[in-house]
C-alpha cells in the first residue's frame, strides 16, 4: 500500500482528491501544503496530493512556491473536483443560530445563506474542517464542509452540492520524487517553473519558443521570487508529454534560454487531446531530424 | 473633499493603504472589493482604494474580476505597504489564552506565536479587523491586526511589526472612473487586461508586440474565463505611461489583435524609472514616424 500525504486536515476537498487519486491507499493528513511535500522529499510519503487551482479563487501560491523550492518532485496524476460543499448539523440538531466554515468557504456560499438559513451567525473557522468538529463539539450549530466530512463526523446532511457559483472546480495534483514517467496518452500535461534574468522581453521569448513549436498553454502564472515584486519565476503548464518529440525540442531550447524545472508530465484530467498545428506533430519533427541527419552524412540535399 | 470607498472593514492593512492614497478624504469601508467598485461606478464614490497583489498570497482574484467587469475603471495612483502586524490586547489584560486573526494573517506569524504565545489558543476570525473587535468584546485576549487597528480601538499594542517574513508586503491601487490621466513620471506602470481567442500561440503574439517594442513587464497573470480552467483573461502590467509614444505604438497593436481594456497609467510606488531599450526610446519612435511622414509626402526616402 502507498503512503499518501495529503494536506489536511481529514474531511476536506484535498482528502476527498486524495480519495480518487490513490483509491485505497494509505492517506496520511499533514498541517500545511509544505508539509506534506516534505513527506514525500524525506521518503515519510511515497506521493503528496495538493491543490493547485481553483477556478474562483486562482492558483494557490504555497503550492508553487513548494514545488518550485527544496527537491524536485513531479506531478503524475491530476483531477478536478466541482466546489460543492455540505451543510452539516448534529442529528436532530434544532435551531441552527451559527454556521462555521473557513472565510474562502463562506464567500462561496454567501448567497445560499442568506436565502437559507438568514437567521444564523456566520462565524470564520481555521478549515471547513475544524467547523465541522466545532459543530460534533456543540461550538456551533452548522458547517460548510467538504462533502467528505460525512465520513468523519458524527453529522446530518442538512444539504448537500451547495455553491453560489455551481461551475467553480479545484485542480490538485498527485506528485512523487522524480521516477518512471506516466505513459503519454494523447491527452497530457507538462508543467515546468523557468526562472530567467530580469530582462526586457524574456518571457516573450520563452513563449516564441513554445508557440513556435505549436505547442498550447494551458496555463501560465510569475510567482515573484525571494517575496518581492519585480522579479519573477514563471510557472507554464502546456498541452503534451515530454515523451514526445515536439515537447522534447521545446524543452532543450527553454533549457538554454532559462533555469528550468521539470514539474511532470501527466494526463489531463478532463481528457482534452492536444492542439497540433500544421508541421507540429511529432511525426513532422522526427522526420525534419532524420532529414538532417541525412544531410550530415552526404546521403541527402 | 473626495469620497473614498475601501476594501473594509475600518482598521484593516487597506484602510491604512487609503490614508496614504487619500490624506484628509473622506473615507468609507465596503464590505467587499466588488462593493466599493460598484460605489465608484455608480457615483457614491470619486475613487476606490482596493488591494491588487501581495508578494506572498500573490495576486488578489476579486480585484483583478473586479476591474475587468462592468463599467470601465482605471487606476490613478499605487502604493505598497510592509505586511507588518501589530499583536493587540486589552489595557491592563492579563494572560492571553485566545489569539485570532484572519487565516492569512495567521499564516504570516505562525513562528512569532509560536516563540512569544506558546500556550495560546490560535482561532479564526473574518478578518484581521473583526479579530480586533472579539478582544475588545472580550471574546478573544489578543488580536493580530493592521497597525492602524489601534487608532479605532480601545487596545494596547503588545508587540508591533510582527511578521515571519520580514519584506512581505501588499500593492494597493486607487481607482475612478476614466477621466484626466495622471502626468507621465519616468517611472511609471501601465496595466492592461487582454482577452484573446483561444489559439495556439496567442499569449506570445501579444508579449511579443511589447518586447519588440522594449517594453519591460512588471506583471502579468492568467485568470479563467467564466470561472473555467482553458481560457483566460491575460493582466498585464508593463513599465511606461500611456501618454508616451512608444506606449501608445504597442496598445495600438495589441488593440489589433485582441479585446483590450485599459486599467491605467500612474507613477510607480517604487519610483523604478522605466527601462528604456536602444532604438526604442519615446524620440525614436517620434523620429521614426516622421521619416515616415515625409516619404509619404515625398520630402524624403
Amino acid at each position: 500500500m502507498l503512503r499518501i500525504a495529503y494536506f489536511g486536515p481529514q474531511g476536506t476537498f484535498t482528502e476527498q482528491a486524495a480519495r480518487a487519486l490513490a483509491p485505497g491507499e494509505d492517506l496520511t493528513p499533514y498541517e500545511t501544503v509544505r508539509m506534506a511535500l516534505t513527506a514525500v522529499r524525506e521518503g515519510a510519503a511515497d506521493a503528496a496530493c495538493v491543490p493547485i487551482e481553483n477556478s474562483v479563487e486562482g492558483v494557490v501560491p504555497t503550492t508553487l512556491d513548494g514545488l518550485s523550492d527544496g527537491d524536485p518532485l513531479v506531478a503524475v496524476a491530476e483531477t478536478i473536483l466541482p466546489i460543492h460543499f455540505s451543510v452539516l448539523t448534529r442529528p436532530g440538531g434544532g435551531e441552527i443560530r451559527t454556521v462555521a466554515s473557513h472565510p474562502h468557504a463562506l464567500a462561496q456560499v454567501r448567497e445560499w445563506l442568506e436565502a437559507n438559513l438568514p437567521g444564523a451567525t456566520v462565524v470564520a473557522s481555521s478549515s471547513t474542517a475544524s467547523a465541522a468538529v466545532g459543530v460534533v463539539e456543540g461550538t456551533y450549530d452548522a458547517a460548510v464542509s467538504a462533502p467528505v466530512a460525512i465520513e468523519h463526523y458524527a453529522l446530518e446532511e442538512l444539504a448537500t452540492g451547495v455553491a453560489d457559483v455551481h461551475d467553480a472546480q479545484t485542480r490538485f495534483l498527485l506528485v512523487r520524487r522524480p521516477g518512471e514517467l506516466p505513459e503519454p496518452t494523447g491527452a497530457d500535461r507538462t508543467s515546468i517553473v523557468a526562472a530567467a534574468v530580469n530582462r526586457t522581453g524574456t518571457l516573450a521569448e520563452l513563449l516564441a519558443e513554445l508557440a513556435s513549436r505549436g505547442i498550447n498553454l494551458t496555463r501560465l502564472d510569475a510567482r515573484p521570487t525571494r517575496n518581492n515584486f519585480g522579479e519573477y519565476r514563471f510557472f507554464i503548464d502546456f498541452e503534451g508529454h515530454v515523451a514526445e518529440p515536439r515537447i522534447v525540442s521545446a524543452m532543450a531550447a527553454l533549457r538554454r534560454r532559462c533555469h528550468l524545472r521539470f514539474l511532470g508530465s501527466h494526463p489531463r484530467a478532463d481528457d482534452v487531446a492536444a492542439t497540433v498545428e500544421p508541421g507540429a506533430g511529432n511525426q513532422d519533427f522526427v522526420e525534419a531530424q532524420a532529414w538532417v541527419d541525412a544531410v550530415l552524412k552526404g546521403e541527402g540535399a
